[in-house]
């Protein structure tokens, strides 16, 4: 189809978009509870103020020992070794071993002064009271957590630009971070536009429809790491939506506007855009479907994205466009690892070659065996996704899919 | 190693876990903006109130016509049709098409009475003021969405149990639903136990350590959709432990209990989860590594875990027992499609027959190229968690795994 020819490529409009980005766009950075930082990014390299663990600890339960003493050991021929104590769990312990002692230690508990080693308490017999029968040598470090082992003091245990997840919680707690600074939330505009569209709580006339894409942008944004800021419904009037884009513009950190579904509106959201700053629009039109009409600009330093009316389109083009800029000026630092499931397709898709296609698939069956059936449906409403766990990407290259190869679903 | 053979698998034990809870676990239900209802559960059926399009639309920017007006049209021997008017958006038109007449429509406008397809403008030409000339013949229904293609009238459109993506909560806005009932989040008690173990505000003397666990499973318990209530680090005293469990065990719909490092600690807390009601404890132990000391148990119909202590084990126990159970409570009806990444593994992983292996890993590289390497640390503390990506299972019955496989990573 030549018309697709002359576009750009998805990853090209978007490697456009991100490089007219200034380099250093910041966001700036707010302190939160680490209790609740869970999915943020954090804006500072932290560095532990201590080693961890903090002193040396046994990993099992059993006999802190001095190893050279059970060096030969075996069932048959037992080191005999005097109890000297017992380490008591979070206390610092007094105990210092002499040759021939051991001490009775628990999982986590500290390894006395003289022990450099621990032998399992499977591997022991009490001989009589004060005194224990090791029946395997135990190699110096054996079951010993050593000072330092899991971070050195002064190490930079997690870098700016990690997202924090369940395990980066856990290890600034370990530290004593209990407050963190994180990356502030991009402020991202959502503008909808549209003579036919009410809001959701309306009553629609008989022509009207009711405004979905700020519930399901939103919602893309939230997952993205940003904070949605609501424009409103503007009606096909060039004055109220440059002034709602000026303002949205100036308040936000990035602008989307979902364009009214006529092609005149299309043309003054490209207009408007147009006149909020260089370099501007960098793509007017991508090689996608769904989603070509899409228009992809900086403005003054800060993304303006123009999203078409279909729902459909307007969430494959926020999940191709908006969730990598999001990253993007987040400042997210880990590797993008897309997660999918892999499926048997089960009927044709048909493509065009020189264009990009994202379709809408069903999974059913189960791990292992998954199959993935296209929610086709020539409306592309709303309902087409609801139907739909993912996506399957078609790729320029192609024409089409067969029925019966494996796909990689992108999953909502 | 026989002493995992005589332990359930991981899937037996959460199979077990799972037919005791009583059948009808019901957790009752709250009424929410759906615009706050991202990611929760459905707590009834959702019947489409009207039709989805609400009235036939335009999916193009076009002309209405008379489908047989245009039969044997061509760029050579075009159609001649008068323009009655225009649609304008958001508007009953009242507009009617006779024989030989078209009206000007653009995307999602209605389609005037007396029409039955669209010609895309781009097959069109305007031969003079008021007449166009269509260069290709439009078939019946072309480019036409019909009043409920995408929804019916009546139609469940949503069922109880159903996950709310960004598209969900389109889909009730569409309809008009801008509440919407939703599951209420189970309330899962947290308490960590062990007299080494000291708040993450608290400096820690010699032989403490800071308390990771709550932290880290109050996050998990987040991501699976429940509501962690806290009830602090307890004592290895069995008074202090029982009783925080028994209140934690009225209060709450599910409670974990993260066990004290010593044996004496975990055999108490078998012995306060076997008080707390039948059935009482289903497993003890699970074949599986690292989380081998798990406890499994159903006390008078609600679910209580002791977890190990050590951070890796406890995220480890809690993403594949803690997180089905809370998709269980939640009554969630999707097929859970676990999102991996397939990566070449760098390095052999040792393990031994008869226990399930899940050993973090480190991801790299790009897209369709990522490999994996195990991140190896006796330690097994929280740090090892922060340097990776995910994790990889080895199976029961493998003897490690090779380098240079293709493995699944099941991200964190």
């Amino acid at each position: 189809m030549p018309e697709f020819l002359r576009l750009q490529t998805p990853s090209e409009a978007l490697s456009r978009l991100l490089e007219a980005l200034p380099a250093e766009a910041r966001l700036g950075s707010e302190d939160l509870p680490t209790a609740e930082a869970l999915g943020r990014i954090l804006a500072v390299d932290i560095r532990a103020p201590h080693a961890l663990p903090p002193f040396p600890r046994s990993s099992v339960d059993g006999y802190a020992v001095r190893a050279a003493d059970t060096f030969g050991a075996s069932a048959s021929l037992p080191a005999y070794l005097s109890v000297a104590g017992e380490v008591l769990m979070g206390t610092l312990t007094t105990l210092s071993l002499d040759r021939g002692q051991a001490a009775l230690v628990h999982t986590g508990g500290m390894i006395p002064a003289g022990a450099d080693a621990v032998v399992m308490v499977e591997d022991t017999q009490v001989a009589r009271p004060d005194e224990i029968e090791v029946l395997k040598p135990a190699a110096p470090g054996q079951n010993v957590l050593q000072l330092g082992e899991d971070v050195q003091p002064g190490e930079i245990v997690l870098q700016r630009g990690a997202r924090l997840r369940a395990q980066e919680l856990g290890g600034l707690m370990a530290l004593g971070f209990t407050r963190v600074e994180v990356v502030r939330r991009p402020r991202v505009a959502i503008l909808s536009t549209g003579d036919e569209v009410v809001a959701p709580e309306a009553d629609p006339l008989p022509g009207q429809v009711r405004d979905v894409n700020t519930t399901t942008l939103s919602a893309l944004v939230e997952l993205g790491g940003g904070e949605p800021v609501f424009y409103g419904i503007l009606p096909d009037r060039r004055e109220a939506l440059e002034a709602a884009a000026r303002r949205a513009h100036a308040e936000c950190d990035v602008v989307l506007i979902t364009a009214g579904s006529s092609v005149s509106t299309r043309d003054i959201t490209s207009e408007i855009i147009a006149t909020l700053g260089a370099p501007g629009v960098l793509a007017h039109g991508v090689a996608l479907r769904p989603g070509k009409p899409t228009i992809l600009a900086v403005c003054s330093g800060k993304p303006v994205i123009g999203l078409p009316g279909n729902p459909v389109s307007a969430l494959v083009v926020a999940g191709l466009f908006v969730t990598p800029l999001l990253r993007r000026l987040l400042g997210v630092q880990a590797p993008r690892l897309i997660p999918r499931v892999t499926a048997r397709l089960v009927t044709n898709i048909p493509s065009e070659s020189g264009r990009e296609d994202y379709v809408p698939v069903r999974v059913t069956g189960t791990e292992g065996d998954y199959t993935a059936e296209p929610v086709f449906g020539k409306s592309n409403l709303i309902f087409t996704l609801v139907r739909a766990d993912g996506l399957v990407r078609v790729p320029a290259e192609a024409n089409g899919l067969p029925a019966g190869i494996i796909v990689e679903v992108l999953l909502f």
